[in-house]
């Protein structure tokens, strides 16, 4: 870390947690600010993540709401949910108050039902009460789920100066102004205006004369994942949210976007590693077997699968030992061509680029099978001629690895796409589910075409 | 995909490519501009990635600079490669002059070098000629390489009217005004201020004293990553990036940012599915199989290995048979184990949540490890003792698992942790890297126990 960024490059030490731990427990409420005030909300949040939950309610309980608030929003879900058991739902209400509608929705639909409603009672604010509970009803998959209500709106017969006016009554309460949408009459959407747009027209202009028509927009009901892919394809910072009628809801700005993507990623990627979504490494050791055992226990039944198999050709051993010691090589061959032909895949299917027919795409990856195969099949045709001189046996084993990585590619191609027609998320597919399912049809594929080659 | 958002949801139909090519053989400019003029360029860019490079020069020379310049930025890089061969010097330095320094520089840097100081020799505005230069020096890992030059700024002894007066001049030329840079008279970054706290100011107030000191920057040799990290951690939609005088030099939006991330993601994605980085469904079987054979050939060194291991167990065989029918199984839960523990921590390490000791570390792996072999090894001894009869083999068999279990934890554990102190990209380590080492590792642990149990 370089000094040059000293001041924003927050570190969280072994020394900085003591510091805090020595504060608390000496009740030193003035050090505690003075210490805490110059960090910012999220570096807090790292801090309160590290203490146990009563260390971590009395500096929530110590600091201003207008920051606690925040505080909150970046706790560690787990941790949240401790701290806000701890709070009166008063207390809560107020730290509500603070936050935008869709991290004050958020936060509040984390909360068991029966507190929902109480802590909504407490809210002061009125119309802030009322966004809430329209955002709540959303599902969180959903655009409308994801969107604040905070935006500046303004009508299309308004003048540049009459805008600029009553947007400084509107942005005061909207943290960040992306975009002024501009509504007709009826509040249906019609189009956008920059702050920069406004900066730099005339005062008496008519908004209806400098607003851009052509406005991107999603429905609420779209699902955020596309509400993702259509942001970061048309790089906007921001998308307005509407209705059926176009009537302007709300607005999903890029950083929840950011956020959607990560969380996209992560449980990608652990789908793929075999591990239930949603633990990280500092979880409970009961938390991650929770998340691991099931994939391994399905391992556990494909290696007996695989067994049954062996034993059922256990009397070609005599004859045909080197068969037996083969099998993990194929196995594993089987596997390794099966996750990287889904992966494609699934990360195919995610970015939208997985174009033509199945067909075409089983024969592509039928041939780039092949051509992994034969490559791999004479390497290892060559080695076990050399040890074991004989021809046939080498023949027998390395046909059959060419058709075991033929069938292993094409079952791990065409079942994400099997799974993404039927609606189901195809990255379940890869992982565990594509190596235990291939080293079984591997060693079956393996054996049969060996005992066929070899005569027995 | 919803009625009601049509006019933004774009869809590359194979009837829209026909027309697209049909309009081109006739030469029907008139009818292709009418027909693209309705498209944002980010979709015309997903058009010419679907056509032939003769079609796609067609339509880039057809349409004029400033929606092309754009189109060029979003084609896929090997076909922007590709049409870049077919334009001039000139023709590219007309383009360039269209876009932001940012991505002007990346698309210069893809091009050869002579090519590179043939274009910019001729690009006429010689701001933007000296500022892509300048880019153009950083390493694209960096900050620096990241960063746009285009930026509002602002002094803090001008007033807010002055303020708004100049920025109308500087924001024309910046496409998205995030915030406005407040700088010395130095050229030193001193604080921010956003479009909505001028708009929301008095016309009189000085900047110096309205303007926020608590501003976020980074070094201009800070990593990508990290930047990445400190925009999404802190909900930045914009970063200033400085000198080690802390002088202003550019900035760096959101949007790129979310490639950044995204491009991270695909890439531990694919290392951990077995591909070298950067191909996609679409490339050719060459381009596939040389992403992908590398790492099968790994794998089939491995089940040599395997079969090496098996070979000097085969006096083994006579009496424990059934051994040799349990490998599969044996180097599947090595290998699944193995990649569920790497996964956990490449993942930690990226979101920078790994604390704590690497010792403590790996002696939670190994209770997490010995925890879930022993569930699993329960239920195998039972398989095995009810199916074959003898409880001395189900037990050398199930007392092996767990032990090879804990092994494949630790190695999973260990070896991400490892290359990561090394400076190394731990990703690398998921997938066939973990699995075959895995295999290997367990398969012998496995002979080797069960030969101790058995007393052979």
């Amino acid at each position: 870390m370089s000094e040059e960024t000293e001041n924003i490059q927050f570190e969280l030490t072994d020394d900085l947690i003591n510091q805090v731990e020595h504060l608390i427990k000496s009740k030193s409420d003035k050090e505690l600010h003075t210490l805490l005030d110059d960090f910012h909300y999220a570096d807090i949040a790292e801090i309160l993540d590290e203490l146990n939950l009563e260390q971590a309610v009395y500096i929530i309980k110590l600091i201003d709401s207008e920051t606690t608030a925040d505080i909150l929003k970046e706790l560690d879900e787990d941790n949240r949910e401790k701290v806000l058991q701890k709070l009166s739902a008063k207390e809560i209400a107020e730290e509500i108050e603070e936050l935008d509608t869709d991290d004050a929705a958020d936060i509040i639909a984390e909360l068991p039902e029966d507190r929902q409603e109480e802590v909504i009672s407490k809210i002061e604010d009125e119309e802030h009460k009322e966004e809430i509970k329209e955002l709540l009803a959303y599902d969180e998959d959903t655009a409308g789920g994801l969107m604040a209500k905070e935006l500046v709106k303004v009508y299309d017969t308004w003048t540049v100066a009459g805008c600029l006016r009553r947007i400084r009554g509107q942005a005061e309460e909207v943290t960040r102004v992306h975009s002024v949408y501009v509504v007709n009459k009826q509040g249906k959407l019609v189009g956008r205006l920059s702050l920069k747009d406004l900066i730099v027209a005339k005062n008496e202009q008519k908004i209806a004369d400098i607003y851009i028509s052509n406005v991107d927009y999603v429905d609420v009901n779209e699902d955020v994942e596309e509400v993702a892919k259509i942001m970061s394809k048309y790089d906007l910072e921001a998308i307005p949210v509407v209705d059926e009628n176009q009537t302007l809801l709300g607005r999903i700005t890029i950083d929840d976007i950011v956020d959607v993507l990560k969380e996209e990623a992560d449980k990608d990627y652990q789908l793929a590693a075999g591990i239930t979504q949603d633990v990280d490494s500092d979880d409970s050791i009961l938390e991650l077997t929770r998340a691991r055992l099931p994939w391994l226990f399905l391992g556990l039944v494909g290696g007996i699968g695989a067994f049954l198999i062996m034993e059922g050709f256990h009397n070609v051993f005599e004859k045909y030992a080197v068969l037996f010691f083969f099998t993990p090589l194929i196995a594993a061959m089987a596997g390794n061509v099966g996750v990287q032909s889904s992966a494609i895949i699934v990360q195919g299917l995610a970015n939208d680029d997985v174009k033509g027919s199945v067909n075409s795409r089983l024969i592509k990856e039928m041939l780039l099978a092949a051509l992994n195969g034969v490559i791999l099949a004479l390497f290892l045709f060559l080695f076990v001629w050399i040890t074991k001189g004989s021809a046939t046996t080498a023949l027998a084993i390395s046909v059959s690895l060419v058709v075991v990585i033929i069938v292993a590619g094409l079952i791990g191609t065409f079942v994400p796409l099997f799974l993404n027609k039927r609606g189901i998320d195809p990255a379940i597919a890869t992982g565990p589910f594509i190596t235990t399912s291939n080293d079984i049809f591997g060693i079956l594929i393996y054996f049969w075409i060996a005992k066929m080659i070899l005569g027995i």
